[in-house]
């Protein structure tokens, strides 16, 4: 009989691997379950949909980030409820007992009632999403080429990115750089650099989460990049090929969502209160009412600053969770009584194209290039702990500031194929090109 | 009126890409016609099945390695057949009217007969066919573990690759490595070393391209690696969970297809004799009869060199085809008499694992360390001719030698899912769960 306590942490994101990171050394058995075999460094995604970086270059396997924890097993398993009388996970392939639990599920795109929406306009939070942006961005551009070379037809190319907080702003940021300078060199029949790359923000101002003057230096950085910002506009529809701001059709070759997020629907399964965005409110140590055995972290997590604002969904702030949980389960093996959790603000960065950005550090406000080496600085610290090899970083870097041509890459079937339909009939079985083509439809409609 | 002479290349692999690098300095205007946007380096492809590397470290858009030839266009298009009378390809999307045409589609798997098995071993060919192999293996190891981790259950893992050839002994020699050497560290619950990787050749030795005593080498150095070695074993029939082999069910949790491969099918659009593989029997200076301006080069073209021997399908006889119709086409523009194509054979290479392999060198025959070492040199070679920074040799040789984590991803749907199997009724509309599988499962299927 092992008496050693189990401590199984669902999901691998920023909050459940530093969690796993501090129990590493501690005298517990640790599970990792998550239903991805890769940990995704989610604030350099956008860099993936935008053909900067390769996936293997922001995401790692779970295996390989805990291989030397001797005490922790990593599982490939989708969470799908707790039964916290009986202290059992349930997956979709079976049950995992756990004395304590550390819920880290993250969060997933929400469209506010329009889930219809989501195959027309994609977020960005998997590996597979930023894949799938990719191969969109690519092949608008090379079937605008294609009909300009075959047809004579010149049709504009408009990208629309609906949302302006960061994912929105950086995305925008990055489409403008790769449309003005990278796709320029390679088309003949047409001129990627007259793609028009639209911001549409709801709000009066991108980047709510800032200063306002930190937003307008946004704005106007953007703006100069060639992104046309749209404030106060709210997206009435989105179709196929364009979309309705406020009454008015906008044509739109590819659409990306940046809008919103919604906490994991694991949140929902706990039965305890949970916020308007779903996120569940957690007691001060970040245990939930009545099972002090249980914690929810990260995005998925309900809690205020000292100043009563909510802590914002991101990297530090999950960071800190994971630790601070794990830090209270040995705190509570050795007897010693729990402390509250208090979120330590260490700044929000930005960036906006590759030498343009803003920070927002305690009272320091940055923007433009001293802003994006501030986020550069960042970011590289961050990756060194993450795939923990010095090297990695001249790679990264060296990709990074070169464009390079191998994340360029459209992968997928339906390279070749007319611009996505959503199938009228029932996709058949079999092997023949109809049905490669409805799967590839479907597909890219996921 | 545009009167510079129109070359179009169907096919951007290595005749095509040689093709067009001649033609970027000559007097034409040039169409490289591919339905994928990236060229592959298909003899590193096995290293990205095997979790060895990236696709974006062997794959690069074609529109930015042609970049600098002004005078050439990239369509993204699938050809469909060819007007010979008229010159005109035609595509699924438009035609394109050509001066000269240089066929270079390549090949294809072959399953003899029996194209129902291609889901159940995919074979290697693409990009995608290796983050598909890739997907299986990486996937039959988590599903192992969840099982053992969950339910206590421990099965065996047999990986079997079927034909002996050049990529099978190479996928096999890579497998064995990657399961001794570097899952062993990631994995808790299962032994990743105890998977059997089991290599089945219908004829009496492996690699029967080259010389009895490298064949009886190779199989040596593929037994001190751990791999078995089934020679004169004829396989019967494929199917989800085990392989047939001469009347015995051998289980297989995962299996792949190096047995055969068939000349694309746009050689029978072209009305004209084809060779049993499906190979157009072009005329001495690899053009096609009764049409001096359309060429075929390749592994579509039936060449034999001068004892009479076919010319292998090999990227080194591919590049020597592509660069003899460019130069015919740049003769033939200044007024001067055809040549003959004579294939040079520089030799072959075969690698088994990190620090094994054989070459053949016309007299020389090598194995091993030092057969690895020149093989080793020879890629890397080609690789600063393909991606022409030197830089870039040194990322991919550390890639390459440090089993980086980043390629061994998991990307895709089903991460999480049971076993593929095929499915059972036709899939649905909508978004929900059952649909979300079913479609996972064909394409894991496809």
């Amino acid at each position: 009989m092992n008496t050693t306590p189990h401590v199984v942490i669902v999901g691998a994101g920023f909050a459940g691997l530093y969690a796993a990171r501090i129990l590493g050394r501690a005298p517990v058995r640790v599970t990792v379950v998550d239903r991805k075999n890769h940990h995704t460094f989610q604030p350099l995604l956008y860099q993936v949909a935008t053909a900067g970086l390769s996936p293997g270059e922001i995401a790692a396997p779970i295996r390989s980030i805990l291989s030397n924890n001797r005490n922790t097993d990593v599982l490939l398993a989708e969470a799908t409820g707790v039964d916290l009388a009986e202290k059992r996970l349930h997956t979709h392939d079976g049950e995992v007992p756990f004395d304590y639990l550390i819920v880290a599920g993250g969060a997933t795109h929400a469209y506010f009632g329009h889930d219809e929406w989501e195959p027309l306009a994609p977020g960005l939070k998997t590996v597979e999403d930023a894949t799938e942006i990719r191969r969109r961005i690519l092949l608008a551009f090379e079937m605008a080429e294609r009909r300009a070379c075959l047809n004579d037809m010149h049709d504009p190319i408009n990208i629309v990115v609906i949302g302006g907080g960061p994912t929105g702003v950086e995305l925008a940021g990055a489409l403008a750089e790769i449309t003005r300078r990278v796709l320029a060199e390679d088309f003949r029949s047409i001129d990627p650099r007259r793609a028009r790359i639209i911001l549409i923000e709801a709000g009066p101002r991108v980047l709510a989460g800032y200063s306002p003057d930190l937003s307008y230096s946004a704005e106007v950085q953007l703006k100069h990049l060639g992104v046309e910002v749209m404030t106060g506009q709210r997206v009435m529809d989105v179709a196929a090929t364009y979309v309705t701001v406020d009454g008015q059709q906008l044509p739109a070759a590819v659409t990306l969502w940046c809008a919103g997020v919604a906490s994991s629907p694991l949140g929902k399964t706990l039965g305890v209160p949970l916020d308007k965005a779903g996120r569940v409110i957690v007691e001060p140590d970040l245990s939930i009412p009545g099972y002090p055995n249980v914690f929810v972290t990260g995005d998925m997590a309900s809690v205020r600053k000292a100043d009563g604002t909510p802590v914002p969904g991101v990297a530090s702030a999950a960071i800190q969770m994971g630790e601070f949980a794990a830090r209270t389960i040995v705190a509570d093996l050795r007897g010693k009584p729990r402390q509250a959790f208090h979120y330590r603000d260490k700044g929000s960065l930005a960036t906006i194209g590759r030498n343009a950005g803003i920070a927002q550090i305690g009272r320091v406000h940055l923007s433009g290039f001293t802003a994006w080496l501030a986020w550069l600085f960042v970011h590289v610290y961050f990756l060194i702990g993450f795939r923990n090899r010095l090297f990695v970083i001249w790679e990264w870097a060296w990709s990074y500031l070169t464009f390079q041509r191998g994340a360029r890459l459209i992968t997928g079937q339906s390279n070749w194929i007319s611009p996505p339909k959503v199938p009228e009939a029932a996709p058949h079985e079999g092997n023949d090109e109809a049905t490669a083509r409805t799967h590839a439809q479907i597909d890219s409609v996921r």
